[in-house]
C-alpha cells in the first residue's frame, strides 16, 4: 500500500540518502492520508478481475524509475519533452501538459503550436520553450495546392531541427481539429516514429489516431490516454464492437494487440494500464471533481516517466530490478498514482476552508 | 565560511549600520545552512588544484562591492542594465536576465528583443523596460539588400541612443541563432567595446563569439559564462584541442590569454573564474536540479555585481579593500555565490513537501 509503505517503512529508510532527494519528494507526494482513512477510501476503489486484483505496485515503480540527483549532472539529462498542441481555440490544454512535464522533473518543456496560441502560452510561463510553427487552415485560406505543400513541408523541417532531441512527444492537448493542422501533425507523428521518439497521444490526438489508426499500429513506444468515450470510440473502431463492461481486462487486452502492441491508459474510476501482455490497475482514490485539464496534466506527466522509465532500461542493460518491465507500462502506472493522489490532495486542501478561513 | 561568518562573526557587526542594509540583506542569503550541514555539504564539494584549494573568499567579496544603500542616492546609481536577447523562440530566457538583475539590487533593466517577443516580456513583469527594436530575416523575408543594410543601421542607431546609460550588457539569453539578427548584435557589441561598456556573453551569445572570436578578443571588459559544451566549444575553437580534464585550471588560463584576457566563468560542480591571471573557484553547494533558466540567472546577476565592483574601484581610486581587483573577476566571485547559495535554499525549501502538505 503506497501511504503506508510511503509513510512508514520503506521511505523512512531514503530519508538520510542524498541522491534520493527526488524519489523523496516525488514519494512524498504520495502521503497524506492516515492509513485508516485510506484504507477506507479504497474500500469503494479495489479493481478486481476474475476475482484478482490487478493494483500495481506504484511506490516501487516510483523508486526504481525516478532519477537520483546527481550534482554532476547536466541540463536535459532529467529530461526533455515536447508537446504538439495548442491552436485558435485552445491554449490552457498545451500548457497544462507542458508545465506539468517540468513540475514533475523534466529539465525542458517545449511546446509546438500556432503562432497566435503561442503568444499566449509564453505568457503563462517563462519556463517553456514555445515555438510557434504550426499552421491552420484558415491562415493559409488564399494558398494554393503547391503553395501548402510548401508550407506543410517547412513545418516538418522545422520540427525536425528539434526532433532528436527530445526524450518523448506529447501529441493532443489543445490540438483542434483542422484539417490542415492534423496533416502536418501526422507527418511529424511517422517522422517521431522513424527516429524511435516516444509519443503519448491524448485529447485531438486520440481523434487523429482513431480515424488514422496505422499512425501508431505496431509502435510500442506509444502511449494513448483515452477518457471514456475516446475508448468507446477506440474500441468501436479496432474491434468493431461496443465496449464490454463484463471483461474490462480482456477487452483492453484485445485492444493493445488489435493496435499492435501500443499501450493504453484508460481513465476512469480505477485507472487501467494495458500493453497487451498484462493488465495493471491503479486505484489511489483521486479526486470526485471532474473539471477540464486533468488529462493534459496526466499526459505530461506520463512523459516525463515514460522517459525516466526508458533511462533505467539503459542504465541496467535490461536487466531493471521492476515489473512489469515495459518502460511505456512503468511509466503510466507512476504517472496515474502521482497524478490522483496530488489530485486527493489538492481536493481534501481546497475544499477545507481551514485554509482560507481558520475556524473560530 | 560564508555562513559561519554570515551568521556569527562579521555579519552580526553588520546589524547596526543603517547605510549597510543592502550588504545585509544579500549576505543574508548566503546563509540556510547550520556550520554542521554547511561544512558537510562543502565536503564534496572542494575545488582542489595540485592539492591547493582556490576557494574565493565570497562573503568579504560581497561585503566589499555592494554599494551602501544611503539615503541620498538618485535613481540609476545601483546599475542600469541591458539585456540583449528575445526572439520568435525564447522569451524566458531574457526575463529571467534581466528581472534577476533588478532582484539583486539593480535601478533599471532593459531588455532588446523582437517586436513579438517584446509583447510576451513586457506581460511577464511590468518592472522591465522592454524595447522591440530587433528583426529576425523571417520578418525581412520580402527586403534586398539595400533594405536590410537600412534595416540594420536603423536597428543599431535606436540601440546607440541608450548604449551610454548602461552600466552593463547581458548579450546572448534567448537571442536564437537567426543569421541577420546575429549580425545586428555583433555590431552592437562592437560598439559597446568602443564606449567600454563591460558585456557578459551566455547561451546564444556564446554561439556568436565562438565563431567570431575577434568580437571579444583583447576585451578586459568582457565576460564568458560558458556550461560545459559552450566551454568545449571555446576550447576546441580557441585552443585546437580538446578539453583536458587533467589540467582544469592551466587550460583556463590558457583559454583566457588565447582570448586575449577576457574573464571566463565555466560553470559546473564548480564554478571556475579567471582572467587569464588567476583562478578562482566558488564551490559553495547549490542545487542538483539542472532545469533551464539557471544559467540566465546567474548572467543577470553577473552584470550587476560586475557594475557595483567598478564602481567600488573608482570609490577607491584603484585601492581597493579586496583581493583579486579585477572587477569582472570579482562580479563572477560574487553573482556565483549568490545564484549557487539561493539555488540550493530553494532547493531544501521546495523539496520539502511539509509547505504544502503537513507530515500527518
Amino acid at each position: 500500500m503506497i501511504v503506508k509503505h510511503g509513510m512508514n517503512s520503506g521511505f523512512s529508510s531514503l530519508a538520510s540518502s542524498a541522491v534520493l532527494r527526488r524519489q523523496q519528494f516525488l514519494i512524498r507526494s504520495l502521503r497524506g492520508y492516515s492509513d485508516h482513512t485510506y484504507q477506507k477510501r479504497m474500500e469503494g476503489m479495489k479493481c478486481i478481475s476474475g476475482g484478482a486484483s490487478l493494483e500495481a505496485d506504484s511506490e516501487n515503480v516510483l523508486r526504481a524509475i525516478i532519477p537520483s540527483l546527481d550534482p554532476t549532472g547536466h541540463k536535459g539529462q532529467a529530461g526533455k519533452i515536447a508537446v504538439i498542441g495548442g491552436c485558435r481555440e485552445y491554449t490552457g490544454a498545451p500548457y497544462f501538459a507542458a508545465i506539468s512535464a517540468l513540475k514533475i522533473g523534466a529539465d525542458l518543456s517545449h511546446v509546438f503550436c500556432t503562432e497566435g496560441a503561442a503568444t499566449v502560452i509564453k505568457s503563462y510561463s517563462p519556463e517553456l520553450i514555445v515555438h510557434p510553427i504550426l499552421e491552420e487552415s484558415y491562415s493559409i485560406s488564399n494558398v494554393d495546392d503547391e503553395g501548402r505543400r510548401y508550407v506543410s513541408q517547412k513545418i516538418l523541417a522545422e520540427f525536425d531541427k528539434w526532433m532528436e532531441r527530445f526524450d518523448c512527444l506529447v501529441i493532443g492537448p489543445g490540438l483542434g481539429r483542422d484539417p490542415f493542422l492534423l496533416e502536418c501533425v501526422s507527418k511529424i507523428m511517422k517522422h517521431a516514429r522513424q527516429s524511435n521518439v516516444p509519443i503519448v497521444v491524448d485529447g485531438d490526438g486520440l481523434f487523429l489516431v482513431t480515424n488514422s489508426v496505422d499512425l501508431v499500429s505496431g509502435y510500442p513506444l506509444a502511449v494513448l490516454t483515452p477518457n471514456v468515450n475516446e475508448y468507446k470510440r477506440l474500441v468501436e473502431k479496432v474491434l468493431g464492437c461496443d465496449v464490454n463492461d463484463q471483461d474490462t481486462h480482456g477487452e483492453l487486452l484485445s485492444l493493445c494487440k488489435g493496435i499492435g502492441g501500443v499501450t493504453i491508459l484508460r481513465k476512469g474510476k480505477c485507472d487501467l494500464i494495458s500493453d497487451g501482455e498484462i493488465v495493471q490497475s491503479v486505484g489511489i482514490y483521486g479526486s470526485p471533481r471532474r473539471c477540464g485539464g486533468q488529462g493534459d496534466i496526466l499526459s505530461g506527466s506520463v512523459a516525463v516517466f515514460l522517459s525516466w522509465a526508458r533511462q533505467h532500461m539503459l542504465a541496467t542493460e535490461g536487466k531493471p530490478i521492476i515489473s512489469p518491465q515495459n518502460p511505456t507500462v512503468l511509466g503510466c502506472i507512476a504517472a496515474s498514482a502521482l497524478v490522483r493522489k496530488a489530485a486527493s490532495l489538492a481536493f481534501e486542501h481546497k475544499k477545507s476552508l481551514e485554509a482560507i478561513c481558520p475556524a473560530s
